[in-house]
């Protein structure tokens, strides 16, 4: 599909500030997005989080008052949201234990370690539990911003906004879940993002890397 | 270099097991990996956490030490460690606008933002804003994950390690850091991986996503 390397799609991707209400991502595009965020690896391979793909025009608009009116939710034609589970709870990991075991066999090695994997999280403060999750939802959001560039579909990861109003919007709370990053797509307003021309900015390899020889 | 797409990539890649202690990653391929990592996006590019990269042997057989003595440590030729800021700070978000100055120009609306983004981070915290810059290490730890299976180099990301350890051992604590995920890098033994044969255990579609239409 593609000869652009991985370092061509980070180098090509922008934190979009325009988007083009006019453009409409296609179906086949954002499902290979979010197949990408489902192969995502997490810890124990819990996937500790659901996603959430709003484009009821309706919702964006609500959504995107609990965002400090950002536009391009509303001018892009997809919204994702990530939404990690609030806490780990023996049901959570049984269903994930059944799951292996659907795949691997029923194997007294993938009990033992979900049994150890229970003995450690499910006594642990929630908020910890959730810190945990949220994290594994960062790893999704990583490899889905570099899904979106392969498809040359434009985004921007957005952390500037009330969770607690998003999970009331989306009924997350009842399930369960809470949302810790928005990323909404569609296709940038080349004439009218001021941040298109703009350079783009990183550390230099020696700020950022340290090594132990 | 490659006509894989991303999916192929996160199907081809695996929590390595066992790892070749024969083998060497070479240089060039830990440069990209390494430069993936650099380009991530984070959260207003602050970019808060650095990277160790060990190649030191006696150095990683201390850290396989403080993380149960994972094997993958020392039989990889290269550990990654994600190391976050312990806090936000002025001089760090200084630096930061520095770089954003020297890139774009001296604006204002530059100066604006992150003076906005220091009265909001500077007040809180430091453990709020450890789990934010951890948050954003966790991107790069995606980005890394493809980076690596672009290469055609296996990893295992690894949370089960004593993080006061392994700052102790690398001098993180001095540094403003703290270690909180590991990534080791080499080449997979197959004939003595129990997990390569395994079946790869994803969540379906339906149960991960939600669309709000």
């Amino acid at each position: 599909m593609t000869t652009k390397t991985l370092n061509d799609h980070l180098n090509w991707r922008y934190a979009t500030k325009k988007m083009d209400p006019a453009r409409t991502v296609p179906q086949e595009r954002v499902d290979a997005i979010v197949e990408a965020i489902r192969m995502t690896p997490t810890s124990s391979g819990t996937q500790p989080f659901e996603l959430i793909v709003v484009t009821n025009a309706q919702v964006r608009a609500r959504i995107a008052e609990a965002a400090g009116g950002q536009a391009q939710i509303t001018d892009g034609s997809h919204l994702l949201v990530f939404a990690a589970w609030d806490n780990y709870t023996a049901d959570r990991i049984d269903e994930v234990v059944k799951l292996n075991v659907d795949a691997r066999g029923d194997l007294p090695l993938l009990h033992a370690y979900y049994d150890n994997l229970k003995a450690s999280y499910l006594p642990r403060d929630a908020e910890m539990n959730y810190a945990h999750a949220a994290r594994q939802a960062y790893i999704a959001l990583g490899v889905a911003l570099v899904a979106a560039a392969e498809q040359e579909v434009d985004s921007t990861p957005m952390e500037g906004f009330d969770p607690e109003a998003v999970d009331a919007i989306l009924g997350l709370k009842e399930r369960g879940l809470r949302s810790v990053v928005l990323m909404p797509l569609g296709y940038r307003d080349a004439e009218a993002d001021w941040l298109l021309p703009m350079d783009k900015v990183r550390k230099s390899r020696a700020t950022l890397v340290t090594e132990v020889v």
